[in-house]
């Protein structure tokens, strides 16, 4: 079958799911989740003998020890997984919310409320447990979801979703709620961005070269993040020990991911008391600092930085550093070169602090904490099925109340209108 | 200057205001949109001038009538205008508010907080008054507009921008704040649409082949609505009167119109009841009533429908007849057939109308009230800035507050993850 057939008979069979879905109580949905977890738990076994598989293909393949990494499922992945699906079970269930209701000066009630989306596609790369964490918040949010993983974890992908369909039989829910996508065929991803009236939501994870295909393709609404290029401030104010901390974690702790610093802006007037002390401990953790000329005149080491590195999302243990005169000029440097994702202050003033926070156009702002904190698990959405750095709908980490929609209901006696 | 760099400049204008307005207090605003609302009566006589161009120009052009009636302004529709940013203007301001705060076990402090998009761009027809409309909810809502109206508009739309920047300027606001492009070059719709990074979000607004085009060219976000193809419902337990007035109502009060009734289904155990009393006051209304089998049997006098009639927005006085078999057949058409739209049932059973309004895949459900509700006036907006069948962002109606977004705010005290 081509991909345009494949991917119009699995998005059919995913809506009608989603219109049993639509009318399911919060309550089934929870036991559904619940047995899903269970059900990873008992096919860990089976589940770590397809991961092999998709390992054992990957190193014929000659793939990257980071993403062997991202790949391999073990004990502790699965029970990862299983707690955050139990996690997301016992949430408040968005559907159904009332966002708004009154009574206009006629009589006429109106109420808005909070609905599924519909059929909502997630297009990811090699990390298997998106498969379990996408799939849990559509379905606690009473969404079917179509799933298309990278090639090179599609056994595991299978595996994972073979023992969800398990936890929606036992629930009584409809297997075309959860469906991975099983073919590697490549024409499948422009026909997934296509399916306008089939899919009504797609949300890409991965490179920023995937998410531009995507977003050149797509007809279907697409929620995404490029990159993120995170920026930390320290303000005129800031402390010290504050300062070393945030730094250190938001550029070490794990540099290869989109909520890791990438640029370091210090306040000329802390410059001289911040910065020798923060490069310091920055080189000691085996950090290359790429620095503007003054942050060079305090700091000789550091290799000069070109207009490109305050573009650059590095991943890696490298950071570009900027002296800026003030807090206007720190928040003139993010909101040009930054990515939109996050950015951090370090201050004891609170208006600086408040200033910061309205002035940056960006999803998430951190007042003394570390970036790394910008994740749907963190901010208590049990996980994300994406962060989104875009502006509509949801903006920053996703969890199942952003895959909810609403509709009007207006409710009359007979209301026309005159 | 060709359309691109022209586009360029005018949206880099605007994001400047943008990121002037995202700092001004809601007051501020306010008083502009009175001083906008003043400024429109004042110039009344120089805008109804303005205005007299077009219709010449249009008149040469042979315009349709309903095109001439909807781009003539008069002294009724600009006091209307004026009305309308006023109404705006004493809302409740959308931005700045907490949406959600709460603190995390470790003691971040989470808050997501309402702040105004951007840069929104609306691009639209004949009508004048969506030039005042979109201009007041942005300005509401702290977004800098972009406006792009029809080409036989652009006189009065400059007239109308010309009065407003007196406005913004007496409230010392940014001329950039609003926006009417001044250049009918058929190229600068493309470059608007591709305008990413200086764009935020762009609303269609208009007939179907234009809409289809914006999205087919857009990598800016777009939120929209293709058509209105609205279905009223006579369920078994409908009362006649209120049957009787609310299928008149949707159908003949302003059949030219996206929210207008198109198709009536008749539940089969009300249709010998209620059809024929309909069908009588519809066609001595003039309506045109195409219908199924089972309708005509009740109603010899209707023509046949086609399959073709349950997917026609006739935006006419003609109307699909359909007999159906109880709520689900109901629902089922609507679902396969309606445009997610506005949808409405008229019953006595108040399960039969939770059910309908749950499993009704549309934006505005209306019970025991006409179709004709479904508007941003008539929900207490104020005025709209556009209608989505989308389901991201924002479903039927979209306001002020729907011209927002939110941003994370998280509040730590030397917070590193562990």
């Amino acid at each position: 079958m081509d991909a345009i057939a494949y991917v119009r008979e699995i998005c059919a069979a995913a809506r009608d799911s989603a219109a049993h879905l639509a009318l399911t109580q919060g309550r089934q949905r929870d036991e559904a989740l619940i047995s899903c977890a269970a059900a990873l738990r008992a096919q860990s076994d089976h589940i770590q003998a397809a991961n092999r598989k998709d390992l054992l293909a990957a190193a014929d393949a000659n793939i990257s020890k980071a993403m062997m990494e991202r790949l391999t499922i073990t004990d502790k992945s699965i029970q990862a997984m299983a707690g955050a699906i139990e996690q997301i079970a016992r949430q408040v269930d968005p559907v159904g919310v009332t966002i708004a209701a009154y009574d206009r000066p006629n009589g006429l009630r109106i109420e808005k409320r909070r609905t599924p989306i519909g059929v909502v596609c997630v297009i990811y790369e090699s990390r298997p447990n998106v498969t379990a964490d996408a799939a849990a918040l559509c379905l606690k949010s009473g969404n079917a979801c179509v799933l298309r993983g990278g090639k090179e974890a599609i056994n595991s992908n299978l595996a994972i979703s073979a023992a969800m369909h398990e936890g929606l039989a036992a629930a009584g829910l409809p297997a075309g709620a959860i469906t991975v996508i099983d073919s590697t065929d490549r024409a499948v991803v422009p026909a997934l961005c296509k399916a306008q009236g089939l899919i009504d939501l797609i949300v890409p994870r991965g490179g920023e070269s995937l998410i531009r295909a995507v977003v050149e393709d797509a007809l279907v609404p697409v929620i995404k993040h490029y990159m993120g290029n995170c920026h930390v401030y320290l303000h005129a104010d800031a402390d010290e020990k504050r300062s070393v901390d945030i730094v250190l974690n938001a550029k070490c702790q794990r540099p290869g991911v989109c909520n890791a610093m990438e640029t370091l802006l210090v306040d000329s007037a802390a410059a001289q008391r911040l910065l020798p002390v923060v490069a310091k401990k920055l080189a000691d953790a085996g950090v290359e600092l790429r620095g503007c000329p003054r942050s060079r005149q305090l700091v000789p080491d550091m290799k000069p930085a070109t207009e490109d590195d305050w573009r650059t999302e590095y991943l890696d243990l490298i950071l570009a550093v900027r002296v800026v005169d003030g807090l206007d000029e720190a928040i003139a440097h993010i909101n040009k070169y930054g990515s939109g994702h996050t950015d951090a202050i370090v201050t004891r003033d609170i208006e600086a602090a408040r200033r910061f926070a309205a002035a940056v156009d960006s999803a998430s702002i951190m007042v003394n904490a570390s970036t790394r904190f910008s994740d749907g698990g963190e901010y208590g959405l049990g996980a994300e099925v994406g962060i989104s750095t875009d502006k509509l709908h949801a903006r920053g980490p996703m969890g199942a109340e952003d895959l909810t929609t609403y509709k009007w209901i207006v409710t009359g006696q007979g209301h026309v209108r005159g």
